[in-house]
């Protein structure tokens, strides 16, 4: 029970925090959003592809976390623009206070969409606020058609869900209408994509989709 | 910086109980294992896979870690063997307490192997001792092969690897051969296993080895 009285009290701070990150998205009209995941969903893949679509289009910048290593930061920086890598060191989940720390060593001059993508791990940054507009959650097929119901926090506090390696459906036992309708039982305002960074598919809608969020943001004021 | 030094509070208050947990099962000779891995990698599909062939020779009990839901006890039922659900409420990981509390309600009488099967996560558990003789960490092959790199501490921590659904090989980019090299670097004493639940291949091994492991602590003393 002292794990939980600690945790709220990190929790408060924490959101403190992330209404500071979020006023600062907002007046600087940035688009925000945080990519969740399990370890190996497909988070740096995604990003890849709408990099790839949309670098030229817009003007992004990147937060990477990952308990160890730079390997997702250096996957991205092939792109040439504006990336930090947050190495945890441990720890379970981006918070906001890193968040910050890192935004205030970016350039965000011009920028119209930030990309954070958290640690894998479908539990704790579900409840670490980081002051983004949205969380956008990726599912492989190949986690299967139960994990909304067993991780109900994440699918509950995202507005899209990606379900990642579209490709592998023929060679797993995973039912995606019963994946999706666990994910909508938990959450029906979910937006749902269906994606292959194999075969492309449901990439163009997603970015589309995206861009489209970016410019809305964009017009504003 | 505060928070670490919560953790490494609670850290200490968790090895604590994990001594005393570890003390019962060493008295009562039961051979513990400690099921670890991202969501969806086939902790479940392994521990069915298990039971299916180990029910009848080994004495064998159960604890099942989810965040929400009893969805894995309800799966691990159908074998009539003694399954307790441990249901963390947000927590993304057991404890030691937790398993203490759940052991203390079962009826260990002449169990030979008890599996605890953790919440789908590849970063806490690995700091979670639980008194378990040892880890078994279970990567898919959808994951990709930069896992151990980037989860480094439950791969150190583990004794086991389980390569899961190298059925799926043939249809990733995934390679397997830096996979092992990359969680043998973290971890030079991993013992490895290639597994799939579709397929059957590599169940054999995994369990022979494991039914060695539990007759070697149940003939001790």
């Amino acid at each position: 029970m002292s794990i939980i009285t600690i945790e709220r009290k990190v929790l408060e701070k924490n959101d403190q925090i992330a209404a500071q990150n979020r006023e600062k998205f907002i007046q600087s009209r940035i688009f925000t959003i945080n990519m969740v995941s399990s370890p190996g969903a497909g988070k740096t893949s995604i990003l890849e592809k709408t990099l790839s679509q949309l670098k030229d289009k817009i003007n992004i910048a990147i937060v990477v976390g990952d308990v160890q290593t730079d390997l997702d930061a250096q996957r991205i920086e092939k792109f040439g623009i504006p990336v930090v890598q947050i190495v945890t060191h441990g720890s379970c989940h981006l918070d906001a206070k890193l968040v910050q720390d890192a935004i205030n060593n970016m350039n965000l001059d011009g920028i119209q969409l930030l990309i954070i993508e958290n640690v894998g791990n479908l539990v704790c940054p579900a409840n670490y606020d980081l002051g983004e507009h949205m969380k956008v959650v990726i599912a492989s097929i190949a986690e299967g058609e139960d994990k909304p119901l067993k991780y109900p926090a994440m699918f509950r506090n995202a507005s899209v869900l990606i379900i990642n390696k579209i490709d592998l459906l023929a060679y797993t036992n995973c039912n995606l209408d019963l994946l999706k309708n666990n994910a909508l039982r938990i959450n029906p305002n979910l937006k749902v994509f269906q994606t292959s960074c194999t075969t492309n598919e449901g990439i163009n809608e997603w970015c589309n989709w995206l861009e489209q969020k970016v410019n809305e943001t964009w017009r504003k004021q």
